[in-house]
């Protein structure tokens, strides 16, 4: 059953069950899984940890590409078992433990944590627990519909469990390419200068006698669920395009624009999903996570070819696309989390980034993490990865939440995950501001006219100009800064009616 | 006089004196101009604007590369040329105008302008001013104390001015290595490995054509004022010293430690004057200016090679390095700030990058830029360049500012140019915060435990424990947050006494 899956034969003796192999953690050591945008993560020996820690105790820190799936971060909270978890979570239960302070949350950037794995500024993990379609004659590790953090973790632990999902089809093999940046100080470029450049390898080359253990699971990754477009989000995809065609009649992008990333989640998927009837052809993605959109805009002819380190579909798309993997397997690759989110290749790229504001303040700083500047909701993600160094960074959110008792747009954001800086277009169904260019002042005009729902444009304008009254670069009153925060803690509203 | 210094005869008749430059420069024009923290800015033409303007009023849009010398900002300034100003500068006048909203600032990443302008995103200058020790026999220009923005402005602007300046020696000739990237979508990884790579031209390739003037000057750069060592920043550089002992003992660097980078200033100057007693050798620098340190590190034998976008230097060291020049010049190469700063090349190199904070809270983030939230004091210059992608991430201050009235630690920063996802390292005269790989409640620990002044320790410590008790994963009082602040502005201390 599994024998084709597991191709070095002196693994096969290192088969055995998921408690066995959960066994093999101990009380207070460094993990890393892997798992990214909730695809690909290793299933049964963290589900058999969590079964293990009910009886007997353990805690450890676990590191990962992203997201899990499959409730494995609630399972594991509940029964305790994370001390310290990074660089990226999305799960109810694990945010609320994360906000009572009994989980230490280490929200990275998600293109740093294997460079500080190599520096030695992060523990190496213990032993590494990654999923995988099959080990290779080699011994080397093919991993399944993520990449995430799963190379690195395998190269720096000293033991690897592999799980061998029957659940992923085998034809997944050849769609990863794992490439690993040099060490310093002779480290040289990235030498990926196309979207679709292949520079690495199928598996992940690892010494076979690291292979600790290695678990037969038949367990499908969670499906996602992104709600089809809504009159806003439809609005905030056309404010979009529209913009993009008249950056391409200036002559600033050609049809096919530049190489496209886009966050998770329904904002992002509307405006993915607006390119279909666009005029733009011979579109191509360099992103993190490949959803619904992704395959859609190939199907359409769209898209040509689309990089990233994921594949996250809904029950829409998932038996579809995996059923007919060939038809799409020449216009896609798999990266590690490093490189598809690395500085480097995303500058040298010139990507379009479209990522999901929380709120976004009068001068355009983003928050994408806090919820009244104390709760985490989910991580930065790969969202300042892309932002710092994109073409264009373009923040998309509804410019009211709550039934209008929250405004997207505040005097000042109540915790800053992007600054002014680095923030080039910001877009709500009210319209889009473009802020290239522009001084503070210049940029709250631009956000007040376009972007503010109409219920708090007249506040807000009252508050910048009382602002500018009293002067300053970035004019604030810091009496008032933050009463729009306060007001929402203590009476469930932004503003009083 | 000059003739040696234009050596493409048919260039000479285009000498011209400053008057005449300056009205080559219309009202609404966008200009480039040289210049990078107080070094080798166009110095005659955009004086001859000033003065003209006094008489005939007119407004420009002014880049540079970073700061200007010779109180030009402020002569600018008061005759009123400026409408726009980018990416940075440190002179009071100017500031006054921006806090005022006079002129309106554009804060950028100095890697990023020149990225801007070559994506059209900027509006391109319609001339540029470009400092010179001499025209070659291709009518190339040669560079004098910085290269800063001034090859891309110069290759982008449709018309160029020059000014030779006989007060900076020929053998400047050779310092400079002037490359820049490809254009997308097919650019290609900037090839420099190693700081001392020379990958460019030593002149800047335009059409000699483009040159519609020449001035000759005899004016010498500005010369910095660097303040010797105190016992807070002789504190602050043995604390770092320390530190960068234990990453050597610990294997996480080698004796030779990795390039280092450091910001403008007395502190930063304090570290690096501290490393000529350290054990470390064979060190190297890949940097944005290159200051009287950086001299007295290669005197000592500490320092191997230097790599900056210019060299500004003090009273003390200014005759004896430039007239010495041949006993650096195989130890030193000038660049343009793109790729002094480039995100692609910090990484790739890893670098210890050494900035200085205006002020940092409880969590780590960093405010480089903003006084009380508002006022501009000079600009993020290169710091989030280095910070982002450093190997270490270093932001240096004195704990406490005004004999006591304010502390640079705060529950919460006025303004954020630094997120905490941006900062290993905090460093002040009381000691040094090591954040790497912590949780937000413990970096609060370190911080309160390490870097606050006793007088604000119980304080920070009392909201911190309220902020605790209130709960989130970056507890705060959003009542409280910025109290310190307007406290500040209200009764000029942070604290009542």
């Amino acid at each position: 059953m599994y024998r084709d899956r597991v191709r070095l034969p002196s693994l096969l003796g290192k088969v055995m069950n998921a408690a066995d192999a959960a066994a093999l953690i101990e009380d207070g050591m460094t993990v890393g899984m892997s798992g990214f945008t909730r695809a690909g993560e290793a299933k049964a020996v963290p589900h058999a940890l969590a079964e293990r820690a009910k009886a007997h105790p353990l805690q450890i820190s676990l590191m990962t590409g992203a997201s899990l799936g499959n409730d494995l971060d609630k399972q594991l909270t509940e029964a305790g078992v994370l001390a310290r978890r990074m660089p990226f979570q999305v799960d109810s239960t694990l945010r609320k433990a994360i906000n009572a302070g009994e989980v230490m949350f280490i929200d990275q950037h998600l293109s740093e944590t294997v460079e500080l794995l190599r520096n030695h500024q992060l523990k190496l993990p213990d032993i590494a627990v990654i999923e995988a379609v099959a080990i290779t004659e080699q011994g080397h590790i093919v991993p399944t519909t993520s990449v995430g953090n799963s190379a690195s973790f395998a190269i720096f632990a000293k033991r690897v469990i592999v799980e061998i999902n029957l659940a992923h089809k085998p034809n997944l093999e050849g769609l990863h390419d794992i490439y690993i940046p040099t060490y310093r100080p002779t480290r040289t470029p990235i030498p990926l200068v196309k979207v679709d450049d292949r520079i690495g390898n199928t598996a992940i080359p690892i010494d076979p006698a690291k292979i600790v253990g290695i678990v037969i699971t038949n367990q499908p990754d969670s499906l996602s669920t992104v709600l089809p477009p809504d009159d806003e989000t439809q609005a905030i995809a056309d404010h979009l395009i529209d913009f993009f065609k008249c950056e391409v009649a200036a002559g600033r992008m050609s049809n096919n624009l530049a190489p496209l990333q886009a966050g998770i989640g329904s904002i992002a998927n509307a405006v993915m999903c607006g390119l279909i009837d666009s005029p733009f052809e011979d579109l191509t993605m360099y992103s993190e996570v490949l959803q619904d959109s992704t395959f859609d805009l190939i199907d359409a002819g769209k898209l040509r070819f689309a990089s990233g380190s994921s594949i996250t579909l809904s029950s829409r798309r998932n038996a579809d696309v995996f059923d007919n993997l060939e038809r799409y397997k020449d216009k896609l690759v798999l990266r590690p989390q490093e490189i598809s989110n690395h500085p480097e290749v995303v500058r040298r790229l010139g990507i379009i980034g479209i990522n999901t504001a929380l709120e976004f303040d009068l001068y355009g700083n983003v928050n994408s993490t806090h919820v009244g500047g104390t709760k985490m909701m989910n991580g930065i993600g790969g969202s300042g990865d892309f932002a710092r160094n994109a073409h264009l960074a373009i923040f998309v959110t509804k410019s009211v939440a709550k039934g209008g008792a929250i405004s997207s747009v505040v005097p000042m954001v109540s915790h800053v995950d992007h600054t002014e800086h680095d923030v080039d277009i910001l877009v709500t169904e009210q319209g889009l501001a473009d802020l290239r260019g522009l001084a503070p002042r210049e940029r709250a005009r631009v956000i007040i006219d376009n972007c503010v729902h109409p219920d708090y444009r007249q506040p807000l304008q009252n508050y910048f100009s009382a602002a500018c009254a009293k002067g300053g670069h970035t004019p604030h009153l810091l009496r008032e800064a933050l009463t729009w925060h306060i007001n929402l803690e203590e009476t469930g509203q932004m503003l009083a009616n």
